[in-house]
């Protein structure tokens, strides 16, 4: 297989944005990702578009991607449309990749968007519900306690992170530095959705989501999009003298065998072995902080630290910007939003920025040379629906 | 790249099943093409699942290919959800080759599932409109003449067929005479959702859909399944003597450029470029007649005939089974019945199973050694939103 290149990539703001359309947000992050490419937008050979709600949010279903495109002027190649719940966007990207590696196009495009916010609330809560076996909604870990109007993973998060506590005696206080941190990084970056560095007693004072989440530990509602440009090695010589490579792109779900390892370890070990590198040559990485518990796991999981280690590692200021190991430099999905479809390419954005010294304010110093990205999706079988992780190297 | 194998396909009988559901369905289809395979369930590597509607239809969004084949113990593995509106099948099969001829993995499976009778009739017709861009509904050709309760595709398609038929001189028999002779094949079919032979005076006897489309010339309603195991040319060498091999898959989309060709031709000659093949040399064909009309566009528009000779070619006998150029065997979408995101796996099985001398009653004579197929989704810029063509060989 050949080897791949991220040429470009672009993002909007995410956030509440009323005023525009699916396909305005779409256009808005493809532009961005072609000039960043130095490229024209008819060399686009193929688009790999993901998206996860646009179906029951607006009613626009299977061919979600080719409307979003034409309305951009890029038609007349192929399209494909997947949805991998909130790791559609990073699906997308692995099906992009698959493309270039095997040789079939040179120049491709992976794009995630998402609108969320809609007068019909319950539309956005249909989504997230529909992230599982909807037949089985009654036996989702946490759905007994599940308030109406508010989604049923937080309550999946809540009950997975009591366990998680209890077992290592971990007290609310490190889910809320997680918190702080991110909305720290987040305040530091301009597509961010807040951007307001929060304090430990901000955070400790917002309101309980599901116990022992609280407001200011759960990603909020979003629209936005991210678009990425991605080619092979001999393509991107043309265009630019600093390509960032992708080192392994893994995808998998979860398992019915008890015995099975969960989807990030799987697929983050596979990863490993497939960049040849292991958790410690890291030196950047974007995880899937759909809430600050979710951080907290992936220390463990990721092997960024000792199992049962995590609590001392965010203690320890090392995923800070600057520490040893940052973890979610653009905010993560707290502070940048989440936009289902979109946020694992904003993710792979991110970190295309960072190889790159692009990243502005929230720059990690000693610019990295290898980061990571962890895009989680749906639930099914007591793990991820859909589990997706990226390698980049310079 | 890897030259892939079709090694197994399945599906389930198309027509009404009001006792199965989409799982039910899924399973059905994945247990047949392991089964003709000759495979076990475990050996498959990544599975990549078309559906087209059932978040407009059931609720079920995101991750829709974990639910189905989870239910049918095939987990923790990569799934890839796609759809491209009535070529989902073919798309995932087109992903599910792209996986295989890069040397990814040995052995995938695509799987097209769809469930579309429901007690709210309007649930199938918004998954229908949704295979459009939703916004521009109302500038859809034959909108105006759009009635409550149909699907606006037979409205476009007979807007479509009028012009065609008013240059080249076609009387609605020459459409009649296609419904005939799928209802026909479809008779033979035992898969097929309508098994009856009609005449031709109960094809031109039924009501108007839409002028000049009559009901027995028009695909109907339809639940079902149909699934393929395709592997690399290695493994195939362990599991069968006989292998079909994927000569070429090719998708695209409309193009908003006046000067491009339709998608039909533009990736058909693409195909039969990468074939080394010419339109003389198949030697059957399923084509995606969604109504008659569609077919015999078709005749013209993949070089089985000259422009404007299809009703020759269909008044000859050419496209019966045991004529030159064999189309639809297997009843096509008016007989067999069109599932939306089965419809273009279903194909594929049929195209298999003929190449193989497996399809019964409606074998064709002097057993095929080369046959294509067509399978279009969606309208967006005066084309189909999406189009794939396959070519198999022995």
């Amino acid at each position: 297989m050949q080897k791949v290149v991220v040429l470009g990539v672009g993002m909007t703001k995410f956030g509440k944005h009323s005023d525009k359309s699916l396909k305005d947000l779409g256009k808005e992050a493809l532009t961005h990702a072609v000039q960043d490419a130095n490229i024209e937008l008819s060399q686009i050979e193929a688009a790999y578009v993901g998206n996860a709600g646009a179906g029951l949010i607006t009613g626009q279903e299977c061919i979600r991607g080719q409307v979003i495109l034409s309305s951009a002027g890029l038609s007349g190649i192929p399209i494909i449309n997947t949805e991998n719940a909130c790791a559609s966007g990073s699906t997308a990207f692995h099906l992009a990749w698959m493309a270039v590696a095997s040789g079939l196009y040179d120049i491709v495009l992976a794009l995630g968007a998402e609108k969320m916010f809609h007068p019909e609330k319950n539309r956005v809560f249909s989504v997230l519900e529909s992230s599982t076996d909807i037949e089985q909604l009654s036996s989702f870990p946490g759905y007994g306690e599940h308030k109406e109007g508010q989604s049923i993973f937080m309550d999946l998060y809540a009950w997975t992170i009591k366990n998680y506590m209890t077992k290592y005696d971990i007290d609310e206080r490190v889910l809320a530095k997680i918190a702080v941190k991110n909305s720290y990084n987040g305040s530091l970056n301009p597509y961010a959705q807040y951007q307001k560095a929060q304090s430990l007693e901000e955070v400790l004072e917002s309101r309980i989501i599901s116990d022992p989440l609280r407001l200011k530990m759960c990603s909020p509602i979003s629209d936005g999009a991210a678009a990425a440009i991605i080619c092979s090695e001999k393509a991107a010589r043309l265009y630019t003298n600093k390509p960032v490579y992708v080192a392994a792109s893994v995808l998998t779900s979860g398992s019915q065998k008890q015995e099975e390892m969960q989807t990030v370890e799987r697929a983050s070990r596979k990863a490993f072995e497939l960049a040849n590198i292991g958790p410690k040559d890291l030196r950047v990485v974007e995880v899937h902080d759909a809430a600050a518990s979710g951080e907290l796991l992936m220390y463990d999981q990721l092997g960024l630290c000792s199992p049962g280690e995590g609590a001392r590692l965010i203690e320890s200021g090392a995923t800070k910007i600057g520490g040893k190991i940052p973890v979610n430099p653009s905010g993560g999905l707290i502070s940048r939003g989440h936009p289902i479809g979109a946020t694992g390419i904003a993710q792979i954005a991110e970190i295309t920025w960072q190889l790159r010294g692009q990243a502005g304010a929230r720059q990690i110093p000693n610019q990295p040379k290898v980061g990571l990205t962890e895009n989680a999706g749906g639930y099914l079988n007591g793990d991820n629906g859909a589990t997706c992780i990226h390698i980049f190297k310079l």
